[in-house]
């Protein structure tokens, strides 16, 4: 499939980036690919960091299915993406390039994920770009739980939760 | 074709940035038609600042010929990027994405333009990206003209041109 | 003090970040301004968002001192700075400007805070930047508490903890 | 008077980027030297890239005449700085910085230099900013002379230049 044709994708196409760890253990790499198909499979293009562990498994996952992708890259070199990008970015911003994976998305989807992927999880909430999550993050503040975001086991449920709140975020959008 | 299927990239894909006025006269933007065109057929990929005019007319080009076509926004709205944009990243950067849209490219062409376009140039030619100009900016320092870039009235001619400097590039890079 | 002379900083000088909510009560602004004071008296420079809530209240404490503040703006205007900003740095990047407020410090001391808050300390601690907190986000993955940082509840023992994390980390930096 | 006491800024101080090359000869760092104390005369903040050549000896004048300089650094190590830098920004940005040193300015003066420089006089042409060159680029397209901005060769005429065009875009923006 990989040099083969697939759907461009048009001015209805949703965004979802998915963030997690540059490296990450066969078992959250299974759920971001995954994450990845099922993303695909709904027409959505995939958006990510570009680099490997739960990146590159999202990226596969999307590739296995037709889908898109696209990696928004640290660095200066496009080389830089793991194999599954289809279009890199390079941009040179290094970690300032979070709010980028973020603000290119229609609603953003955690795989667990360390403190870069917090960072993502974090510019989603404070500039109003819903996030979904499996197994990443938990907050609090002054022992309070703080709820900011849905989180689920299942990478299915976690799917469609977040193109239900891409779909919701739209239509505000549009909304006069 | 717009809905249509199309090549997908592949590592081997190469980037051209088409840079030039958000705002440009019928014969520029039918110039730039003509490059967009061009740079499809190539099997490039088609890089932009994803807003209208040159921008724009590129993008249309590039779509006639079943191209890709990324636009790389200074705003933070998605729905800024003109109707033959395929994949849209909105920066939120302002001017400074310019800096991204050059850093994007294995060669920049600059078709006309106003101070954004010459900034463009400038980032690339400092950056090491090279560029290929069609009436566009001359530069001059102290009377001297300064000849840093190649340039072409005919859209044919100078989409070669790039071409081969972005293949040059290329191999430079990989060279040990 | 506003209009007169103070300590010009020197290739030694220190620079905190202190990061917090741009609309925060009374108590956390209180917070705050101590901590200004206390960075100033210290000798150390106040770097921070530029704008209001607990960043007006970090450079109105750091002001009553002597000390010099500077401030990194979402924005590309210099006036949306606080009153009691000495430096403004208008940046037009939005929200990817939390990580130049981050890269700007030797340490980053968070005064509670919302998202753009906990997005400031996980990008200080994804680019090892160290971080001290008062009565800001908990962290936690999959019931498990990650403590990544010191807290206190003390501004006194906060900046204490944050001049030395700064000044441990210069040392590393300066090491063979 | 280098750890000495200098004026704090206030809201109504002026801010001058100056702009040149970071390798630069002996003649244009004498301009540039010569540049740096005007600015600083004028109690205006001296703003720069940081680097070295033409950023230097920038700073290297304004601190002679006691004024306060602040270096917008591509890297993102303060060390990177030049020893006249009084408060440098590590950005992280690569050349996207360029768009930074121009927005942190009332006005710009280019002193020679080269792409970079051509860059960020292009980036303040095309945001508004007012630039002054000084032995700089000159421009033109299609065989036709572009001023878009004053030249001077003494630089007592060309920092009175930018101080006064300065004063004029900050009170466009007052106005109502």
């Amino acid at each position: 499939m990989d040099k083969g044709t697939r759907r461009a994708p048009t001015g209805d196409t949703v965004y979802i980036s998915v963030v997690g760890g540059g490296a990450a253990p066969e078992a959250e790499r299974e759920t971001a690919r995954a994450v990845g198909r099922l993303v695909a499979e709904a027409g959505a293009v995939l958006v990510c960091g570009g680099l490997g562990g739960t990146m590159e498994a999202a990226c596969r996952g999307a590739r296995e299915r037709g889908g898109l992708t696209i990696g928004i890259l640290p660095g200066t070199e496009r080389s830089d993406a793991n194999p599954f990008v289809d279009l890199a970015i390079p941009t040179g911003l290094g970690e300032a390039r979070n709010a980028l994976v973020v603000r290119a998305a229609d609603a953003v989807i955690a795989v667990a994920g360390e403190f870069g992927t917090l960072s993502e999880i974090a510019l989603a909430l404070s500039t109003g770009v819903p996030v979904v999550g499996i197994g990443t993050w938990e907050l609090s503040r002054r022992g309070e739980p703080v709820d900011a975001f849905e989180r689920f086991d299942d990478p299915d449920v976690a799917v469609s939760a977040a193109l239900a709140l891409a779909a919701s975020r739209r239509e505000e959008k549009l909304a006069p």
